[in-house]
């Protein structure tokens, strides 16, 4: 049975940078108990004034490309420059438990045991939807508890670049020279919604064909849709192992940072985000309620199927699945 | 008041190609009155067992690239090979009514007086959803009265292209050569849904900039992730004044189609397609119920002001606006 503080016990921890306290409120967030969210919640009303004032970065790249030796250089970089990071990750492909954090901690070891840096992993849910819920509110407690930069780390397979690219100032996306079999696993778009790309492993043998990628990319990112936010997407190369690169990617998201300060588009972003946030967790509300209803899901194999099949129409078959409802659509 | 028919009638006249009654029972299909809804789902359950054989297209591009143009150019051509084709338009930026038909014609002109085309402009809605929703329901009017080929016509901005994607077999994404001034209005991540791209206005002095513009393009999309049903968007130039190259363009998307038809990703599309439609229309009524009811619509906007500044947190916010809901939720 878990120890519960008050509010103002885990608020305050929080705020005082008590480590031990953090990751309690961030276990607390994870809850589905009913009571622990209402805590959780009112843990959040105090210390929200104090959140906002970090760097939120996003990295995704494909299994290979090297995300955690990436972290793990860039971060005792960051650190080096007095910076203090927290680095969450989200992996809506494993079914992780308890143990995952000692997996991510082993692979990042020596930022794992740096007194300014702080890793946590975000459990496997149910949904990528309440990962990500959780994802944003343990952010917000890393920045209360003073971290100034919050990595957030996502496989760049499947749905969740998409949503974390939605919660973060900057969107790093990691790829390996030689655009081939490492591209199979990407999901087409994501290259667009990178403020950068980094080429990762541009050390020994590797460093001509990163040059050669990075020029190919660079020309390949100039024929995309601006983003209309007055930057433009630079590729850049990078070794975790000689650390070269590491800093200019730093510089990268530090111009990046005073340019959508200044033009305003920082601000905006960080507000479409919360009301996308907002009405995101409005629909799973009322999705989940929905199709939740024992009626309707006893329903609802069948009728999938045959919308499937095209044997039945969208527009009847939501109407069969409507009139399953107990409530009054 | 307009005449109904029954929905024997409108099926029948569809069936047998009877062009007023396809555009009566589209009409219908537009129609909000619910027993025209009623009626109109008659009539799309006698005429669904004839729908689904024709290639379905989609084809953006921003304003300006010359989509008009090149329709007409292309569904003549199309005429001449003994193919008949329906045009359906999908314009959320404008707010169309009647006289919008007669646009869409007069900017057509040929395609407008050739017996085997069909050219029908999607009315304005209050949501894109519903204006697509009908859209698709318009198709299978479309196929039942025996068209071959459908074009889906959307402007390349806003969120359409992303539907319209979601409703065709291939997706056509027309650009200028020069990529520049054109590029600002088009959505990030719209060129990496395309199944070919194609350099419109490739005639007189704009020949060898078309080619280049070719080539760049060519090179960028070899960079990106791979589609994962064995197709290689192909990038190709046409001209809709001298019309060379709209039968390449023709003939690739013969190939698209013979190749996913191969190997099952045709089928598995459509499918995907109908389930996504499915739970999209399922979405659309659960949101429209509980957005409209009167106290969270009074509630709403400055709940989400609020969010939007930051200084209320999305959960919360959502406890206090489905506490206003008179649904248990």
């Amino acid at each position: 049975m878990r120890h519960r503080l008050s509010p103002d016990h885990y608020a305050t921890g929080v705020l005082t940078g008590n480590r031990l306290v953090l990751s309690q409120a961030i276990t607390l967030i994870e809850s589905r108990r009913p009571d622990d969210q209402v805590l959780a919640q009112q843990v959040l009303e105090r210390i929200l004034p104090k959140t906002g004032e970090s760097i939120r970065i996003g990295i995704t790249g494909v299994p290979g490309v090297g995300k955690s030796a990436f972290i793990e250089s860039f971060g005792t970089y960051l650190t080096s420059l007095n910076h203090t990071l927290a680095v969450l990750t989200i992996d809506p492909t494993s079914q992780r438990s308890g143990g995952s954090l000692l997996g991510d901690k082993t692979r990042m070891e020596m930022l794992s045991m740096n007194p300014n840096a702080y890793i946590r992993p975000s459990p496997a849910g149910d949904s990528l939807g309440g990962v990500t819920h959780r994802t944003r509110e343990t952010m917000l407690l890393c920045e209360a508890a003073g971290f100034d930069v919050i990595l957030v780390e996502t496989v760049g397979v499947g749905q969740s670049e998409t949503v974390v690219h939605g919660m973060v100032d900057f969107f790093l996306l990691l790829m390996l020279a030689g655009a081939g079999d490492e591209l199979q696993g990407m999901k087409r778009g994501i290259m667009e919604l990178a403020d950068a790309l980094a080429i990762t492993k541009a050390d020994g043998d590797n460093q001509a064909s990163a040059k050669r990628a990075r020029v190919e990319y660079q020309n390949a990112l100039h024929l995309f849709p601006p983003t209309g936010n007055g930057w433009f997407a630079p590729v850049l190369t990078c070794s975790a192992i000689t650390g070269v690169g590491v800093n200019d990617i730093w510089q990268t998201i530090r111009e990046h940072q005073e340019i959508t300060t200044q033009n305003g588009y920082h601000l905006r972003r960080r507000q479409e985000q919360q009301l996308t946030w907002f009405r995101s967790l409005v629909r799973q509300r009322l999705e989940g309620q929905f199709y939740n209803q024992p009626n309707v899901r006893s329903q609802l194999a069948e009728i999938e199927e045959q919308v499937r099949a095209g044997t039945l129409l969208p527009t009847p078959a939501v109407e069969m699945l409507l009139s399953q409802s107990s409530d009054s659509l």
